[in-house]
């Protein structure tokens, strides 16, 4: 693998001829070695959508102006959105949990085993039942009990820890709880849900329970920016897998976990990765 | 392939000890030989399913008394529904259309090439553009058309022209049209509809554009049986295709249809072969 | 729909920066509209794969000089492999097939329907069993046996009928002949088959039956280029479907059949929309 | 759920009239409860296959004396080949790894979790490096170095320390040594293999790169009981993750490390639950 930092930009703006060139024309004069382009045009909106990622080794234009001078001569031009990162940043990252372990364990096996470029700094949770397994991996476990009358105030507490702790975006793997509208307003398509269905299906309650009384043939999960809407935001990956009627509720629950648990990962390494652009509450998802 | 006629019965009744034992043992003692089983117990109605199918060369019991003497020795004293069917007893298919031939196609294409035990009478259509489909495969086509003041009126003459020709059963293969409560009744459990969409996401018009705006990653198709409650009815089959942001809603249609006629003639051909049992808005699917 | 003709333009040669710069640069000056656009760069061998679709309309360069111009300016000087289509020439496809019917009735459906930018002039087979097929979609079929010792001589007859009647591709739609390298070379990387299974498993002849002996829970189709060695060509596309021990030979054959004829339909789909290039014996399949 | 401990039988023998009758009837004259019943004919072979789970609360014999009982009332009159389990037994597993952490992680996840039924006394390794994983579950590591020379001599050592742990049955979890001939007769299918690749495709070292040279559209993983044999012993369980062009050899490892993970973690399940009988290389695995 190559060590040489690199720089990975998402942008999207109206579609226009020739707007490609431009920005690898950006990279390309500067002496950038562009080792990654997908590019995508939505004909229906026209826009126009890239993910762009190039070595730094080389490039004229100092790593802390870059932001800068694109701003400048292109972001405003052309009425362009964007977000620049570079590889030699890791992302932190917050998991919120309930009492569940299995979305846990599959994350921290991967973080352990050093798969995905992030930080887990801290575990947050409702419950202390999972303590155990943060104290396994040494992250640090955090528990905010909460119920109707502290609910703002344990999550201004969280809040203040995330801040605390540098915290990029949140996973919530299967936490219990909806989130209030200032804490998805301070994270903005930041903050990753595991719904065990396949959404828009079964929203909000007990949806194996559903799934089963409506006799579906297939299950599924979906991973998705939360949004002020429950259930109803961003989806970043889905899947689902065949069942039969002779599986009972506990069964699909238990071939659920399987399915959340590689949906989610699939999504945080998406996430991670910087490969996630949302655009009217559909997202790109760069391959 | 075995040429000797089989009886094929499917019964459901409340679960109890040794119930299998008795089912078989009626048919073992009376020198039937069994070809076929599969049965279920469902725990939760603590209801017992079970389809068997076998040889009646030696039976001593003669074909037409067979149902008499179930029903009194087992079906009454056990408090079972049941019904039975006969292998040389080709069951008589109408195909409802409008506008699109895929699953029309696919239907024909399986039972011109004898893969299906199954007689197809008549085509009836809302609009006469697949006539000339009827026409390659030599099968009479019907023209109802129907709006919102002869639409009763026309399914009575459907109904009769459905009666005339001795029809079990009726495939819904992209009908336009919601079938009223009048034919539902007719035919209980005997009308396979296909939706196209994973139900119950995207129920009613247009789910492919629904789909699409919901920015989901996976679409599907349900095929049904149909009951008062639009695409609310007991489901066979489904099956499901990977999306990406880059597919425009033609592209959903043109990747549904593929779903649609597969799911629609693996729905279908589990009817012809009496392998569906209905309970409680519930499918159980045999082997 | 848009009725302007379009442009279609494949290639790949050795990566180098400012590459995709320079193609859409081309285009852009020269007042063509792109459409459609996609890369990939293959960073184990550093080549560089696109398809770029743009209108006409307004194009100042002439349709019948594009080829010999781009061939002047970019390709001898990149070293680039390319191939320049127009939306308006329909390519021409010959259907080869044996005994069985689905992987015909699917891709006749499709023609009929008009969803296919391809012209059917001709069925070639080696057996007269398919006739009827033909002559529902009112194509004429040509029948030419083949034994071991007229294979060459039947196939000199069989390419002067292509050539004659202008074909651009073939589809063996389960044809159960080896097709001799002759044939192959006149038609590079455009013969489509499909394998009735999940290549490189069970090359060769019987592979249902092969499946079944090693107890596989998975079967699948592939449909591929033919090259001179049997079953190994580039593949296009691959699909499998879940089976179980309660499968037999027979069923999985059932199975299949559906697998194959959507496979093949896929595949075939993307060659008419010139949206397959080869490299290495490997394929990039554009989006 | 039910504390009542369960006789669980599985059995296979030559097919013959009445033959689940009787076997049901033993249960239920001597007052069993069955909670469970799946039962299969291979009609090539003319086998029954079945597998029946009863309560033994009430149960007449006692549990000490069944086997004998239906040894000598039913296995011995009818050439059964049968495995008599009970509820309250928890089955004894060793785990062998390597270097690779994704499977261990998984199965250590779902134990801790209480999802299985099982004991797993110790963890074996050829390398010292999956220590730390042990140690976060608390469970012993050995780590026995294996090289030509002194490979018999560590598997004698190792198959001593399974007694000594009163092993039943061993899975290897991306364990990277062929096991050798001694071993494998001393736990006849009772050794879980997971192999990264949907075999028979890509049988032995380095499959994804395999399957990367030839251009698959599809990777897959098997989970299979080790024979003697190299990856050709009876299969469990498979699945398949679709792939593209723009995957490299390293993406296939990492989509590939998600399914070997689920494959293996569902044929574990399996035979934990007492739910796959091999017969002649191929499994029967019961709903």
């Amino acid at each position: 693998m190559s060590t040489t930092v690199r720089a990975q930009l998402l942008l999207y703006c109206p579609d226009q001829p020739g707007i490609i060139a431009k920005v690898t024309n950006f990279i390309t004069v500067n002496k950038g070695n562009i080792v990654y382009l997908d590019q995508y045009v939505d004909r229906v909106e026209n826009m126009f959508f890239m993910r762009i990622e190039w070595e730094l080794g080389d490039f004229l234009i100092p790593k802390e102006k870059i932001e800068d001078y694109f701003n400048t001569l292109y972001a405003r031009p052309y009425g362009m959105y964007f977000r620049l990162y570079f590889s030699d940043h890791k992302p932190r990252m917050a998991v919120f949990v309930s009492k569940m372990s299995h979305c846990l364990y599959d994350m921290l096996a991967r973080y352990t085993a050093g798969e995905w470029n992030v930080e887990i700094p801290l575990i947050i949770s409702n419950h202390p039942d999972l303590q155990h397994v943060a104290e396994r991996f040494d992250i640090p476990f955090y528990v905010f009990p909460i119920n109707k009358e502290n609910k703002l105030e344990q999550e201004q507490k969280e809040m203040a820890l995330l801040k605390e702790n540098g915290i990029n975006f949140i996973v919530l793997a299967r936490y219990m709880q909806v989130i209030s509208p200032a804490m998805i307003e301070a994270y903005p398509n930041r903050i990753i849900n595991i719904h065990h269905s396949f959404l828009p299906a079964f929203v909000g309650a007990r949806p194996y329970q559903a799934a089963y009384d409506r006799g579906v043939k297939i299950i599924g999960a979906t991973s998705h920016y939360v949004t002020s809407e429950l259930d109803a935001g961003p989806i970043i990956e889905q899947d689902v897998v065949r069942i039969t009627h002779k599986d009972s509720v506990d069964d699909l629950v238990n071939k659920g976990k399987d399915l959340e648990k590689i949906v989610l990962s699939r999504a945080v390494c998406k996430h991670i990765d910087r490969k996630c652009l949302v655009y009217k509450n559909r997202t790109v998802i760069f391959s």
